[in-house]
């Protein structure tokens, strides 16, 4: 299979980690989707880390020309939508940087595309649920080791450090919540398994030291189906000093049980239990290894294209509800792409072959 | 002085630690507030803590008769206002468990009530201000540690165990967010300082164990004065295997540092610091001794009055909120006690003897 890779504004690791696993898949072709300049770096990191992909100067033009099958996105991030849409049309997978979409419009152009793409496969850079800690959490959840979720608290602290300019307006960046709190609002749909009902949210700009419209924290509370409620904390208060980058936390409180992530740990009591443990983190997979399994048909990725459009709405409500500084209801009973799809948005059975995997 | 205590439903240690500090306090009389079996747990608490107490079968019969300055007050929860409202009446200074009052009518009853007697004091059990941890990260924040708040994160997380029948309807419970969340809602105050502007919140009585209309997961998201945000998880959901009866922690994310408090523990990362530190907890105040420090005109309580009030209020709006699934929005520029009634409100001076102290 060839790949091609387009921008250097997201987790690029997370596809030269997955790549590093699959030597038949060779990365093809590159482009920046902004400047020479990001066109010039993106280009040194590939060669750093052992590519020798042909730089494009325009994103279309890879996308005609480069022979690809499957195109990784990252950035501009105003840029993912349209860039998908492109590649959607013809009839290549993408795994694109999250958030897909920034606004709540750009999202349903991008189901719609999907929609109209035919087998295309769709995931994103939601490495997160492939941490180790993070992972391993979910497997006891979902071998029913805390019973049934009632109450879940994520968090996601940064460091502000110094961010390029795309960071300080909305348009180039959009905003705390969807980008910072896409992980966190991803795991609480991911550990619950539970439409999300309601979501009523704030944020604030102050404090940002100088990055202009920047939102420097925001709180979340989501309702889910079966009254499971769900809070999210974001920030990028974490100073300097800080031993991490990230203080990425979650607590999933349950019928029979509490299971917790924390600094890269994973702690469990359980009603039937013996006080506390500490669980020994551990992930095989990987995420843009695991969405090249589902591509060529071996076994269901951990996201499903469901999941991606699911999340992202979820973000982009909860930040619309900051911005507008009310509750917002999510539509039930709308027939997402699922229903419409004749079940190409569902996960991949294993053995289960999708078109267009061939390369 | 001599002093009475009423009912046998809350934190009475409160008082007993209070009284070994204090040898020249009295108790000098209780009744139940209840019934006979109530009053008669009653004495014998008192009896064990080295107490002689006349007992009376009438509470207002104590405040009537007993001879006492001061009152101390633990349930019936549903009869906490009308206690104090006697009391009050009677000129006497009330140290009363929270929630002082379980309905926003009788919270505006205390008020009046406060306001019309006189130079009388009030404070609440809101004994975790003085647990160790807390304190010390109160003073840390105070001292400017972590530079100007803007995030709190609060939790509350109890085990459900067995509970008495009162637990179990709204009327003599009160419920879940002024029961279990009083005080992490109070620290949220306490920390920053900063007046409640708005509040969502949500509960749910699902998995209760059949304690009837008790909820066991609640959240609340207020929004300060400032911006400041803050969130509020509470739930009966910790498993009875765990090491402690409570899981209460505080995170306050200010503009120069992160101050932390899990497991009795006080974490501090400061922009301007060498990582995380851990700060050896120290409180040498205690929560009734305090109040009686504040009665004789020594030193003021750290609860204020005007913070039982404004705590309660918190609280019960955020109820309110889950009951009626809607934000509330705290009424401003609402003259509160302290501007009506001539400072009564503020906290005594050191050297300044307030009435009503004698005894």
């Amino acid at each position: 299979m060839n790949i091609g890779l387009i921008g250097n504004r997201g987790h690029l690791e997370y596809v030269f980690d997955g790549l590093n696993r699959r030597p038949l898949v060779k990365l093809a072709a590159i482009a920046s989707g902004s400047d020479e300049v990001e066109a010039a770096g993106l280009l040194a990191y590939c060669q750093m880390e052992g590519h020798e992909p042909q730089l494009f100067s325009d994103y279309r033009q890879l996308l005609d020309d480069a022979g690809i099958d499957l195109v990784c996105i990252a950035g501009p991030f105003e840029l993912h939508t349209p860039m998908c849409l492109e590649a959607f049309a013809r009839g290549m997978h993408v795994f694109c940087e999250k958030p897909v979409s920034i606004t709540l419009a750009e999202l349903a152009d991008l189901k719609a595309g999907f929609q109209a793409s035919g087998r295309v496969q769709l995931s994103a850079m939601m490495g997160l649920r492939y941490d180790p800690a993070f992972y391993t959490a979910w497997e006891l959840v979902r071998n029913g080791a805390i019973g049934e979720v009632r109450l879940l608290n994520a968090q996601k602290s940064y460091k502000l450090g110094w961010r390029p300019a795309y960071y300080r307006q909305r348009q180039t960046y959009g905003g705390t919540i969807p980008w910072v709190g896409s992980h966190a609002i991803d795991w609480i749909y991911w550990f619950s398994q539970a439409p999300f009902e309601t979501v009523r949210a704030s944020q604030s700009r102050l404090a940002n030291r100088g990055n202009d419209s920047l939102e420097v924290s925001a709180l979340c509370q989501f309702k889910l189906a079966g009254e499971i409620q769900a809070s999210v904390s974001i920030d990028y208060l974490r100073p300097e000093t800080a031993p991490t980058h990230g203080d990425d936390r979650l607590r999933v409180a349950g019928t029979a049980g509490v299971v917790e992530v924390r600094q890269g740990k994973v702690l469990l009591i359980q009603e039937a239990g013996a006080g506390e443990q500490e669980i020994q983190p551990r992930c095989e997979r990987q995420v843009f290894s695991d969405f090249i399994d589902q591509v060529e048909g071996r076994q269901a990725a951990l996201l499903s294209a469901d999941d991606v459009f699911t999340v992202t709405e979820a973000c982009l409500l909860a930040q619309l509800s900051a911005d507008e500084e009310r509750e917002m209801v999510f539509q039930v009973n709308t027939p997402g792409p699922t229903s419409l799809l004749t079940g190409r948005n569902r996960r991949a059975r294993p053995g289960e072959k999708p078109s267009g995997s061939g390369g």
